[in-house]
């Protein structure tokens, strides 16, 4: 594995890889480093599919808010050295803040509409620096395979707006949450937090969990859903809730609150943003409803709709339930 | 030369052509078409320089504001096609709006600062339109090398900034303006001009060569030249000052009103835009000032700025006269 501090260096050796092996794939996975599981099924995954893969680590100061972690966000880079050399990865690019931004950046990436709620709305500004840092990586490794973790469901649905709208030439890959054995969506700020709210923590996923039932409950609104996901998670007393809402994926719209979802068809998501202390944890599920059968979607699925539809999304539209 | 008229046909040609030349040189000259001289002369520069070379025709309807002239935009394919295949095009991209838009684009690429003035000021949206569409005819064509015209200086100034920022692998040429046999900057809008108007019209460029004699003129003061420059203009009767400004280039920083210019050293620019009727006209000069000695760029010399620094542009810093 080749380590890249440096854009050119980055260039230099990606030249020479295309040059040697024209035809062969070029696979990314984009991180902020202090890697866990989750981020090594992501090399695995493109490790199996491509060819000659990139990690590239870099906790991006566009995406943080002026009052968010990122100072104190953790950081590791020799145990992610090694976690990527273990995982098939071929060039570690690690840049400093310097290398990526020499200068004041004046032209910035907005992705609207999708950005309008969860994480777009609590943390103002973060997609832009999302999509901007993205947009960078892209251009830097001109990849033909981007791997991302659903955990952040609402960045996939970003990334994948800005790739169709740019016709950025790259093939981005939906990679499913890895948890804890207690059922955690592994989070490199998962270290913040101390024991009790670490127990406590598992309210997410297991909200989600119970909330698969919830749905095939007849008759069950977006209301009532959302209020039993509310109450569940506050049953956590440390927990203080950003969010918890029910929305269509990938495009995130709102659905109306009297909707009886048992007779909907399309994928909606769960997505939950819970405070633990001064941590913020998000987790999210995605439901595929067919008017009525309310389906867990796995990972073979969720590749399935990506193939199956430009967006990965059925029209969410009304089906009367028999 | 082939004309692809779909993306997936284009992505296909391009990709032929590098499986069969991994060396080659790819060229992009974008254009909204009615090709005059002006492209002409991008496209022997892009022939000149690249083994294979992409021209594309597309009147982006992002660009335009809702009053202007997107409808009544001058068109004929048949005839650009026709310059085309005689200027050494190899692919004809010629997309239809639907095929560039096929929904609603939430993603946006905005370059701030450098778009505050000018056109930037006179078009509210204008340079969003053209960063979104040029990001996404980079992705398409991923050229080694996109080819722009001077006489809209803002525009390269816009689009370099972009590649800058977002590390688009692509080097952009500034190409010279090409010039009627009176000095009217040719213009697909130039049709537009009734017979009054267009002998009128050559008040632009008049007066910015006019102005590299002001220049000269010691304690000449950024207001005083464009005191005299609106003068200049106004002794057209039927033309309408929109802008004509002196500002630093590439940046198009304010310079102080009472700045006495040949204290001067760095990149000037005069731009213009004035109305004839309701046909907007553009034009500029750039000038590199030393301290004193006033001077003119020339092709050759915008070349050797650009490969002299990174943005082209010599620190505009105040200097003793001797």
């Amino acid at each position: 594995m080749i380590r890249c501090m440096t854009i050119e260096e980055l260039r230099q050796r990606l030249a020479e890889q295309r040059k040697q092996f024209p035809e062969g794939r070029i696979g990314l996975v984009p991180t902020m480093g202090f890697l866990h599981e989750g981020h090594a099924s992501l090399m695995r995954r493109a490790d199996e599919e491509c060819d000659f893969n990139v990690l590239s680590v870099f906790v991006n100061p566009l995406q943080f808010g002026p009052n968010e972690d990122f100072d104190r966000y953790p950081r590791d880079i020799e145990r992610d050295a090694a976690i990527a050399e273990k995982n098939g990865i071929d060039i570690l690019f690690m840049p400093s803040v310097q290398e990526m931004y020499p200068m004041k950046p004046l032209t910035k990436v907005l992705i609207s509409d999708v950005t309008d709620r969860l994480c777009g709305a609590s943390r103002p500004g973060h997609f832009d620096g999302v999509g901007t840092v993205v947009s960078k990586l892209f251009n830097l490794v001109q990849p033909d395979r981007a791997y991302f973790g659903m955990k952040d469901a609402q960045q996939v649905a970003v990334i994948e707006q800005m790739v169709q709208d740019l016709n950025i030439p790259v093939q981005i890959v939906r990679c499913e949450t890895v948890r804890e054995a207690d059922g955690l969506a592994m989070s490199s700020r998962n270290v913040y937090l101390n024991e009790d709210q670490r127990q406590q923590a598992v309210v997410l996923s297991r909200t989600l969990r119970e909330a698969g039932s919830w749905l095939q409950e007849k008759g069950m609104t977006t209301q009532e859903l959302t209020q039993r996901i509310r109450a569940s998670i506050e049953t956590a007393p440390l927990a203080v809730i950003d969010y918890a809402e029910v929305l269509t994926y990938p495009s995130l719209s709102v659905i109306a609150l009297n909707q009886d979802l048992s007779q909907l068809s399309g994928n909606l998501i769960i997505a939950l943003a819970v405070k633990f202390g001064s941590t913020r944890l998000i987790d999210n599920r995605l439901f595929e409803l067919q008017g009525g059968d309310v389906h867990v979607q796995n990972d073979d699925e969720i590749e399935a709709a990506q193939s199956n539809s430009d967006r990965g999304e059925p029209q969410l539209c009304g089906q009367h339930h028999h």
